[in-house]
């Protein structure tokens, strides 16, 4: 039996190794097309630069929408598929779901004074206080129980009141906002405008399922039902009054990564989707699905290039993979050979955030 | 491992014994409330008499829907769960999901000759040439073995078809008319009402999840993703072209049926519905949840009492459970109890079916 860490899809990327985030490597990655010429859908994707990428989707919107055209697709099929850390928000230098985790154990040493003594949530207090070798410390069995600590043995009414507390008073270290505003306006505006051609939009994250619902309606406009992630058991229980509830069991249900993503989204929507974006290896196979589909179809490949108004990380930037991330030169490889659209946050990407008033 | 079937919930319930339907017992279970006022939602309900069971559906949808209400629920909140067998549909005197498993016998059989001198399937072929005695012979893991036989093993899309095709030319025994037109019409006219009302209709099927999806929409208007029900593991993989497919494993992920509805509902949608109907034990927990809300709510059971038009089964008819089913009187007391509404298709049920002209 796994325990619900596992299931985070955490073992299989570096969380914790990259605080201090490396320069990134200069140069665009995408060859502009200079014949590219973008129709305009109004302001629909205002903070996008002219570009093959912003080409693309309106391209994709415009065949599989628009009555009569030969890849007309009906609307009901429009399904569309977004990884959410480093796809729909900042990922780097530690996913949001694992600092939920970490800034949650002050909490649990209050409720337990005895833990604050105990290994791993002691090394967890020091990283807080400032520490930076004890990062060093935390093994991934050790985030494995402070994962399971922080997400399961509790109902499911607790862990979201919990969330959302936290959500509403943490700040992320380098902007000092909350992390719900760092969420990139050109994907948000992708996202609308998919809606407003009726496809409908769903998250399929490797993050925790119950983590990313309660805040998915209200930061993306995505409601609860369309928020697919990595989950764990519940258990249908009473409390003493005989009122039914739900409670979170460290156990695995669905580990919502690499493999697994094409797998839920069978479980979850049942449909093949005809768009999907992903920034990393654990979505591969998802943007392979979305891509092998028999009529029109898109996948797009985040790509953080640009060290300066967010991050630049990962092998394809001639970055080591286990200090930086997992967008590796093999996925960037395959993007080419299959049609996948690179985006490329430098070049593509007129502002990244909505409070960023800094066009490039 | 339990295999797909133990998943499928019918080891809890009879299937087979009871292909002779027992009489109806006579009298109204409900006493109808004199002072009931139905107020008219146009032609919505029009398939159901007067009487406290359609009242009840009004009040709700009115005091949910309308501005200003104390009770007003908003629209993204406005989740209804339907069970299928028994509930949308004609569940007597065998599933249609496991009729689907027995008639699909002889194309194995074409395939692999060999089977037909092989228990369960040589069990099977007996049946199907109408030896009832065979009957008799088809202990649980026989129907466990068949139906791993005919819903995994296979490609999504092979299972989606062979569906498809059996859909389209299996006759039930009593009406001779495709499975697809033995749904309830007044049950589809409370579907149709609530989607007019902004909620979204969701099916929670102790059947599978796979099988249900591929007549959903066009059968109830109720789309692929909003259906759950019992689902197995399926497999990213490659075809020898490279292109990927999934693949049904005989392994069960969910058992969608008691505490496993509430459970799957949580996975599945991430919110507690406010309306929900059942027919039986196995939705006892899902009511009980719908139930529970802090708003308004609304949970109802289908109570088969009508031997002339469909069928009368279970103990709340004075009938043994295990011949005819599992509305136990039980449930029927917790019904009463905790303000859930009973629908009696004898007294509340205009036309059942939109092939039958005849009324109550």
């Amino acid at each position: 039996m796994k325990t619900i860490i596992s299931s985070l899809g955490i073992n299989r990327r570096t969380l914790l190794s990259a605080l201090a985030v490396l320069p990134a490597m200069s140069g665009p990655l995408l060859t502009a097309s200079a014949q590219a010429q973008t129709a305009a859908p109004g302001d629909a994707l205002a903070s996008w630069n002219d570009g093959p990428a912003k080409q693309a989707i309106i391209d994709f919107v415009k065949a599989t929408t628009e009555q009569g055209s030969p890849n007309f697709v009906a609307p009901e099929e429009r399904i569309a598929t977004f990884d959410q850390d480093g796809t729909l928000w900042v990922e780097h230098p530690v996913y949001s779901f694992v600092m939920y985790a970490l800034e949650g154990v002050p909490a649990l040493v209050k409720a337990k004074p005895a833990l604050a003594k105990v290994a791993p949530f002691s090394t967890v207090l020091e990283i807080l206080k400032g520490d930076r070798a004890a990062i060093a410390k935390l093994t991934m069995p050790d985030l494995e129980k402070v994962l399971a600590a922080t997400y399961t043995d509790r109902s499911v009414d607790q862990f979201n009141a919990e969330v959302t507390k936290w959500l509403a008073e943490a700040r992320d270290a380098r902007w000092k906002k909350p992390y719900t505003e760092l969420t990139y306006l050109p994907m948000q505006e992708v996202l609308k405008y998919l809606r407003a051609n009726g496809f409908k939009t769903y998250i399929v994250t490797g993050g925790g399922q119950d983590f990313v619902r309660t805040y998915s309606e209200k930061v993306y406009g995505i409601p609860p039902e369309q928020v697919m992630g990595t989950a764990g058991v519940v258990k249908y229980s009473y409390a003493k009054d005989g009122k039914p509830f739900l409670f979170k069991e460290p156990k695995l249900l669905l580990n919502d990564d690499f493999t697994g993503k094409p797998e839920g989204i069978h479980l979850m929507i049942g449909r093949r989707p005809i768009m999907a974006a992903g920034n990393s290896t654990g979505d591969r196979q998802m943007l392979e699905y979305a891509r092998a589909g028999a009529g029109a179809n898109l996948s797009m490949l985040v790509l953080h290039d640009d060290a300066k108004r967010e991050y630049a990380y990962g092998p394809a930037q001639g970055l080591p993979a286990t200090k930086v991330g997992t967008f590796t030169q093999a996925l960037y490889d395959e993007a080419k050979k299959n049609g996948w659209t690179v985006i490329s946050m430098k070049n593509d990407w007129k502002r990244i955030f909505a409070f960023d008033e800094s066009a490039s």
